[in-house]
C-alpha cells in the first residue's frame, strides 16, 4: 500500500492567496457590477509591462532557439556563466563582497527556493521563523515533518516563533533559546520593516555564537532606498559564512510570470553531520540542482541578464520609482483614514492596523464589499498578524490613486 | 549547529552527465585538433531547432509581456488553463482516456517532476525501480532518505532492483516481493525498450494488488510508432487509480533548453496514512504546487500549447521522424560493427553491447579517443548497464551518418 507524506495534513487548510483568490472569485460572481470596480491590492503582483531590454532579450534569445546553428539545448543545470557572472559581479562583487560566479544558483524563482532549500538540510535543525511571516517559509517546513501538529493560537509546535509586533518595530530580535536555522526576510513581506545594520550584526553574531545558518529572504532588496540600510546580509561580515540569500527578479524586473531568481550560497558556509563533521554546503546545494534540474527556460535567463545592462538598469529603476511612488500615495491615505501605518517606505508594502474590533478577515471582507478593494489580510501571515493588513503598492498609479480616494472616504 | 542532510553523503560521486561532461572537457582541453571532430550522441540533448509554431508563440507571449493591457503576472501555480486544457484533451481525452484539466500539473520538466513526486509520498514506503535507469530516480530516493548506503556492487541498500536484461528484453515483469513505489519508464531510458499492453496490464494488477503506486515516465513516448505499443499507462484499464504519469516536452517539441513537463495525477488514485485512511494522492500534489511554486514561465507555456496546433503538431512529427531516422542509421552502423544492438525501434536511443572485455566506461574512453564520439556508459544508468553503452539519436543526420561510418570502421 503507497502510503502519503501525512506532514501535509498538518497544514491548515488553503494556502494563503488561493483562499484570497477563491473568497474574491465568489464575490465577483455574486456581484458583477461591484467586479468591475474591483482594485487589486492583494497578491502583490505587478502591473506594469516588462522592461523593453527584457523584451528585447527575450525576442532574440527565442530567436536563436529557431536556428539549428543557435540553438541550445539543456544549459548547466546551476544556470548559464553569462547570468550567474552579471548577478556576482553586479550584486555583489561591486559591492564589496565577495561572491564568485558559482556561488550563484539560479532558479525559476525564490518561493521555490525557500522550499528547495530545505532538501539539503537535516531534519534535526531546531527552524525560527519570524511572526507574521510569507507563509511559505512555515508550510514547507510543516510538509518537511519539522513540525507537530497545529495548536489553537494557529502556531506549529516545533517551531520557534518570533513575534514582530508594533513595539519591535517589526523586527525580531534573536531569541535567548537556542535556534539552528532562522528566516529572515528584509525588506519584509508583509510588513515592509526593514533590518538596520545594528539589528543584521546582531543576527550574525547569533548565528556565530549557535553556529546557525540564516535564510535570508531579499526578494525586495531592490526597493530600498535608504543608503544606510544594507541590502544584502552579506554586507554584514561573517555573513557569509552563516547566511543563503535569496533574491528574485519578480519584484524588481516584473518577473513573476516570467519566473527567475537565485540563492547565494558562498562556499565558506558549512553544516554538520549528526557526528560533527563539517561539510560546504555548497556541495549538495550543487547536487541538488544537478540531480533535480535543468535550471531555468534559456530565454528567461537572456531576459534577467538584460537587467543588468545600463537600460535594463534605467528601467527597473523608473519600475521601483513607479512602485514607491504608489506607495507613498497610498501610505498617505491610510493614515488620513486614520489608521496606523507602517512600512511602504523601502518596500513595496504597507502594513496597517484594523479599525479598531476588525478581525484581519473581517476587514478584508469589509474591503471587498464596501470599497471593492483586495488587499491581504494580515493574520493569513500568521497569528501576530492578526489585527493588521497588508496594502500592496503594485500597481497601476490611477488604481493607487483610486484607492487612496476609496480608503480615505471608507467610515471605519 | 545547523545539521546537512547526511543522506546526500550517500551519493556516488558525480549525477553520470556533468561527469562525462568533465571527462570530454579535459579531453578536449587536451586534443585540440581531435575535439574538433568531436560528435556528441552522450547526454540525449536534442540538436534541432524549436518548431516554427513554438517560436511564432513565444514571441507572442513575450510581446504580450511588453505591454500592460496584455501584461500577465504570477499564473496559476498548477499552469495556465489553456495549456492543461489542450494536453487533457488532445493527449488523454481523445484517446478515450478520462483526464480532466485539472489532473494536469505544469512544471520545468519530468526531471523535477520525479524529485518533486517525493514531496509527497511517505517515507516509509517501499521502492522498487529497475535497473538500468535514469539516475534522476534513485538519486533523488537517495536524497530523501529512502536508502541505506551503497554496496559494493552499486546498490543501495533498501531499494528493489528489477534487473532489465537481454533476457527479458529489458522489460521487468513484477517481482514477487511486495513494493509500494515502482518506477517505470517506457520508451525506456536508456535501453530504449518499451512495453507491450499485456506487460503494463500485469504491473497494473500488481499495483491493485499491493495498492502500490506506479510512476509512470513516458517522457519518450513521442518515439511510438507501432500501433500497438501503449503510450500511456493510463490505457490500461484501472491505472488512472493506480499510476502517475510523466510527461515531457523535452524531446517531442525540443524543449529541453526551454524547459516544460507535466504530470497527469487522476484524483481517483489514493493512498494512505499510517492507520489505514486512504486520501487522494491530488490534494496533496495540488498543496505542493500552490506552496512551492509559481508554475511556469508564461511565454514557455504559450509555446507548449503551440505544439497542439495543427501546424505544431506537423512539426513535432517532422522532428521526430528525423530522429528516428538517425536511430535507424546509428542501429544499423552499429549491429554492422558486430555489436550487440537494442532498442532504437520505438524509441530515441539506442542501447549497444560493449566489445568483449571492455567496460561500459573503458568503452567510453575508447570512443572518446579513437573515434571522437561520446556516448554515455551503460554502468552510469546501474550495475545491469554495466557491458553496456547507449547512443543517443538526437543529432543532425550528418553527425549520425558520420557517427556511424566511424562505428563501422572502429577496430572492435
Amino acid at each position: 500500500m503507497a502510503y502519503l507524506n501525512e506532514n501535509y495534513l498538518k497544514l491548515q487548510s488553503g494556502y494563503l492567496f488561493p483562499e484570497i483568490a477563491r473568497r474574491v472569485r465568489e464575490f465577483c460572481d455574486r456581484n458583477t457590477a461591484a467586479a468591475k470596480r474591483l482594485i487589486r491590492c492583494g497578491i502583490g503582483d505587478v502591473t506594469e509591462p516588462l522592461p523593453a531590454a527584457v523584451i528585447e532579450a527575450m525576442h532574440k534569445a527565442v530567436d536563436e532557439l529557431g536556428h539549428r546553428e543557435t540553438f541550445r539545448g539543456y544549459g548547466p543545470e546551476q544556470g548559464y556563466d553569462f547570468l550567474r557572472q552579471k548577478i556576482a559581479q553586479h550584486d555583489f562583487r561591486n559591492r564589496e563582497i565577495d561572491v564568485s560566479d558559482d556561488e550563484i544558483f539560479l532558479s525559476d524563482g525564490s518561493k521555490s527556493d525557500c522550499g528547495f532549500i530545505l532538501d539539503v538540510l537535516g531534519n534535526q535543525n531546531r527552524i525560527a521563523i519570524t511572526d507574521p511571516v510569507y507563509p511559505v517559509y512555515v508550510d514547507t517546513n510543516v510538509m518537511a515533518g519539522h513540525t507537530g501538529a497545529l495548536d489553537k493560537n494557529g502556531r506549529y509546535e516545533g517551531i520557534i516563533y518570533l513575534p514582530c509586533r508594533a513595539e519591535n518595530n517589526f523586527v525580531a530580535e534573536p531569541p535567548n533559546e537556542h535556534a539552528d536555522i532562522v528566516y529572515l526576510c528584509f525588506p519584509n513581506n508583509p510588513t515592509g520593516a526593514v533590518a538596520t545594520r545594528p539589528q543584521l550584526e546582531r543576527w550574525v553574531a547569533y548565528a556565530q555564537e549557535h553556529k546557525a545558518i540564516l535564510l535570508y529572504d531579499a526578494a525586495y532588496e531592490g526597493f530600498i532606498s535608504d543608503p544606510g540600510i544594507p541590502r544584502s546580509i552579506f554586507e554584514i561580515p561573517g555573513a557569509l559564512e552563516r547566511a543563503v540569500e535569496f533574491r528574485s527578479f519578480s519584484k524588481t524586473g516584473g518577473f513573476t510570470g516570467v519566473r527567475c531568481g537565485f540563492t547565494v550560497m558562498s562556499k565558506k558556509l558549512l553544516a554538520q553531520t549528526n557526528d560533527g563533521r563539517e561539510h560546504p554546503l555548497h556541495r549538495l546545494w550543487y547536487r541538488r540542482w544537478s540531480t533535480k534540474a535543468n535550471s531555468v527556460s534559456y530565454p528567461v535567463q537572456r531576459g534577467a541578464e538584460a537587467l543588468y545592462s545600463t537600460e535594463g538598469k534605467a528601467q527597473v529603476r523608473a519600475l521601483i520609482d513607479h512602485y514607491m511612488g504608489n506607495a507613498r500615495v497610498l501610505s498617505e491615505a491610510a493614515k488620513r483614514a486614520g489608521l496606523p501605518v507602517y512600512g511602504g517606505k523601502n518596500a513595496p508594502y504597507i502594513w496597517v492596523g484594523t479599525p479598531a474590533g476588525l478581525t484581519s478577515w473581517q476587514l478584508f471582507d469589509r474591503m471587498l464589499q464596501d470599497l471593492n478593494v483586495v488587499i491581504t489580510p494580515g493574520s493569513g501571515f500568521g497569528p501576530e498578524g492578526e489585527g493588521y493588513f497588508r496594502i500592496s503598492a503594485f500597481n497601476s498609479r490611477a488604481n493607487a490613486e483610486e484607492v487612496a480616494r476609496r480608503l480615505e472616504s471608507a467610515a471605519f
